[in-house]
């Protein structure tokens, strides 16, 4: 089959084309290059079942034509920045709902109609029930990220429902391990490469948030995709525990053998619309079978240790 | 206090225009008359209080001079098309989501903070739960109206957290009354004019739908923006009762000495997103002090009534 990957060339999108060529499917990679990068698709570049589209999801035209033949699109490009919206809140709308859109339309032209979505637990703002299942009550958004998602989420639903479209929707916590360039492990270890013996943290640093490492999300992501059988299947992917920030930055000076003074910002939130507690219910994707392989904390210093050994991404970034 | 309708020549909100004006505020009506009427505004021309403003919410340049001075937006306007989502499916998006985040645009540019908004049932796809309350489980939507809606509600709350403003969101039922130009009555009554003797029926007439007089719905949407204090207050609004298509049918044949055949047209849904059970659980509103003056029987008269008086609104629309 071939494959559909959108946002191919950022950090999930580029490990999820690794897994699907290495099961042996073709795959086609879209990426407009605003935040992904060209190395993290060497290994792929060297498959004859690889094909590379430089394109953006708010291009139709440049959509439809990648999208020709595909049984399957998995689309992962996003303005994937939760903390800036507010600075610009045009972003989010554009290039997470009105590029759903896009990649929506590309498929029906196409006659492709099944899609997996890389959507986000901060969909359900600041919820009441903890874990929280996807059954959660009705939330109501606090993120302007939260409320793209959101919006993405309903029109692919309403396409299962007008057009026969099946579509697997997954709610993630935050996502680490190779690859990984955007999120508190790696601000917090750019900021300690600069200067040591001083750490700013946003909020109280007591923010409670859950953490799942990029492989055992892949692994998730493809079990769903092969078993679930709804016209439209949504699953929460997290691990079943949660840390403080002030945890994970123990972790991170632990391995780096560090001990900075901790400049906390103050307030329960990092900034506005940040969740001060993310804990997801995964009881319907571990119902399949599934079950993480690395704890948070392994996650996280798996994590780091690939900053560590690929500082060019800290480079390309600061 | 000035507030500016949106969508002020259509049903609800000529309707809320005038309310506005008895009540002794200054209203800014906005519309681009595509599926509004001036006739509706009549009434609201002869006041000094009122102003009107031809413009599209897809312009933001005079969205943004029309919201000037603002205390209040009722942001009414939208393609309010249920049925036909899948002929178009870019405007949903175009005209509910887009034109709600240009709302928001241009009331942040003038630092005004207060939005009424006109939300849907719809919004819960088809429910498990009746009657529905505003915390039913996080729904799957099944109508490119309803996720268009679902956007506007996700992008108003994020404004709420990240702008400081505050929202009264209202999930309706259908809204009958005097100026209703669109749904069954209307169909069923231009359909009785031309051929009294046949009556074709979308699915199978057994749908169970709840409906509420315009009046009461007015009343209801005002003593909320007065009254609740939340910065984001959402509201169910209908009746405590629900019908079936065929029960309406009886009443509108009777009341016209009528007795059609029926031809339903089969299934439980009379189309393609169409909820088969409508019924909303009203308690927060009615928490207020809030209740419905007419049944379903007596709103679905008093549509019917004001069509048989107001024949131009058939010919118009034929």
């Amino acid at each position: 089959m071939r494959v559909l990957v959108t946002g191919a060339a950022g950090f999930i999108g580029s490990n999820l084309v690794d897994r699907l060529l290495e099961e042996g499917h073709e795959v086609t990679a879209y990426d407009n290059f605003a935040t992904g990068h060209r190395r993290f698709l060497e290994p792929a570049l060297g498959s004859d079942r690889f094909t590379l589209v430089e394109g953006d999801t708010l291009d139709p035209g440049s959509l439809t034509r990648a999208a020709r033949g595909c049984g399957l699109v998995c689309h992962l490009a996003a303005n994937a920045d939760v903390r800036f919206g507010i600075e610009h809140p045009r972003r989010d709308l554009e290039q997470n709902t009105i590029a759903t859109y896009n990649v929506l339309e590309a498929m029906r032209t196409n006659g492709v109609r099944r899609i997996a979505f890389s959507s986000t637990g901060s969909i359900y703002g600041e919820p009441q029930v903890f874990p929280t299942p996807e059954s959660a009550p009705f939330p109501v958004q606090t993120s302007l990220y939260g409320a793209s998602k959101l919006a993405c989420e309903g029109l692919i639903q309403a396409y299962c429902e007008g057009f026969g479209f099946q579509a697997y929707i997954f709610r993630f916590v935050s996502v680490l391990g190779e690859r990984y360039s955007h999120g508190h492990v790696f601000d917090f270890y750019r900021s300690l490469r600069t200067n040591p013996s001083e750490l700013r943290v946003l909020g109280n640093g007591l923010q409670r948030k859950s953490y799942l490492y990029v492989g055992d999300c892949l692994n998730a992501m493809l079990l769903a995709i092969e078993q679930a059988q709804e016209k439209v299947n949504v699953f929460n992917l997290g691990t079943d525990e949660y840390c403080q920030v002030n945890d994970s930055i123990g972790w991170i000076s632990g391995r780096l053998g560090l001990s900075p003074r901790l400049c906390h910002t103050g307030g329960a939130r990092g900034w506005i619309g940040d969740s001060p507690f993310i804990f997801l219910d995964c009881a319907k994707i571990r119902s399949l079978g599934w079950t993480p392989r690395l704890s948070i904390r392994e996650g996280v210093l798996r994590t780091l240790d690939y900053l560590v050994a690929n500082p060019w991404l800290l480079e390309v970034r600061a």
